[in-house]
């Protein structure tokens, strides 16, 4: 069994019993993405730690846009004091691109603070208290549910550059984007242009099509775009460690393994 | 009945038929405060809008902290790309001081993310997975359970200056605090020195003893203290207005009112 992450191209060649891949990160994209990986299931590491950690990362994401934490940190630099009445969770849809275990878990945490939620996915889900919307025909209508849209969607040929000036146009004027899933689903260039017109109000963005984020990348001091470094989740070792021996358990004992990937879907 | 915010105090000898006063906002300290007030029933306005947004700023102010977003925005000024491990909600412990209508539904929405949750109260309380104390002789072991303390208490003689160094000390090296109840709660020369000296962490501060807070004041670019300018929650007329009606409706049915004050208390 090999645990994991952004392994060398050149170990499978030398792994000629294996039997699985367990991912030691929640992607698998780095893992799909190599040549002569072995026909053996592959699993993600998806435990309970770092599915919360996620939900949070979202719900505090929401939050800051929500209750205008940039504008009231610009304000405080000013020594401004310029009060804006608050508006409720309930008078904010927060739309979610990808229905999966992560977004499922961060739609069920915002629903429990009183968020309006749609959600967008791949294929149909029915969700309790989400307007769900499925496939590239129901993207638009989904779109212009959404005052603050969060990524959570797997990184695939067919999400790849799914952030784009298409779908930012279809927001409605003054929505927000996070993007908590990856960098690759993110038209760098087209986000820019989106918040420089005024069309998007900001962006929380935890990953990037490089990382380390490069010195010189515009997106660093631009002031609508709110960065963190890869950091909305992570593998916790105590945690991990008791889903990898369970996957380790299953296969020892022919059951099937949690977490584990379609290659021809890629997650 | 009298709608009353701050009203001038003179206004009182020209009301001589006056059955109660109905205060616009949640507080009543500044009508309790007022020299000849009528022995009329006097009543807070706390509606659910209201409510909830405080909840909300509670939950958002306490994120903040729980997700270092102070420290992710100096690294983002300084282009430094550094990962901390996501500490998840169920490791942190807030303790909230005041256990009334606020104080509960702040506690219930943090309950509800994933928190640990500890309450102070003059008088004792039972709510569920809410670790209670209660007077001056638990305050202490109140603190040191806290990693974030929520002020939320009602302003009265007792509980003028509570935050104080002698409370600061007690809190465990680290800690947070967020007061979104009355300025004069605070003493504010021994916040700053308690976050000078490093024993503090941080401070998000709503309200003030000057609003709006002075050009002058050092709170202002205090690099470890979060301004809002008494921004958390408001009157939210269409919510009001359904609960004043409803408190006039009661006193011309002879019945006791919503959220009526006892003046021996203060709140």
């Amino acid at each position: 069994v090999a645990l994991v992450w952004k392994a060398p191209g050149e170990i499978w060649e030398r792994l000629p019993n294996l039997k699985a891949i367990l991912s030691l990160g929640v992607g698998v994209n780095h893992v799909l993405g190599q040549k002569d990986v072995p026909n053996v299931p592959v699993a993600r590491l998806l435990d309970e730690h770092c599915t919360q950690a996620m939900a949070e990362y979202v719900l505090h994401q929401v939050l800051r846009f929500h209750r205008l934490d940039p504008d009231y940190a610009e304000q405080q630099r000013q020594r401004t004091w310029q009060f804006h009445p608050a508006r409720i969770a309930r008078d904010r849809c927060v739309g979610i691109m990808g229905l999966g275990e992560l977004g499922q878990a961060a739609a069920s945490m915002l629903l429990s603070v009183g968020f309006r939620l749609s959600g967008w996915s791949r294929t149909r889900k029915a969700i309790a208290n989400v307007s769900c919307f499925a496939g590239d025909a129901e993207l638009d209508a989904f779109l212009q549910t959404a005052d603050i849209v969060v990524c959570l969607l797997a990184l695939t040929a067919q999400t790849e550059g799914v952030l784009n000036a298409r779908v930012f146009a279809a927001l409605p004027r003054g929505a927000f984007i996070i993007n908590c899933a990856r960098g690759e689903h993110l038209a760098e260039d087209d986000l820019v242009m989106a918040l420089d017109s005024g069309h998007l109000a900001g962006a929380a963005l935890d990953v990037f099509r490089t990382e380390p984020l490069p010195d010189s990348h515009p997106f660093w001091l631009h002031p609508k775009i709110h960065i963190t470094p890869h950091a909305a989740t992570g593998t916790h070792a105590p945690s991990a460690a008791r889903h990898v021996a369970e996957n380790i358990r299953r296969l020892r004992a022919g059951e099937s393994l949690l977490n584990v990937v379609d290659p021809a879907v890629g997650y």
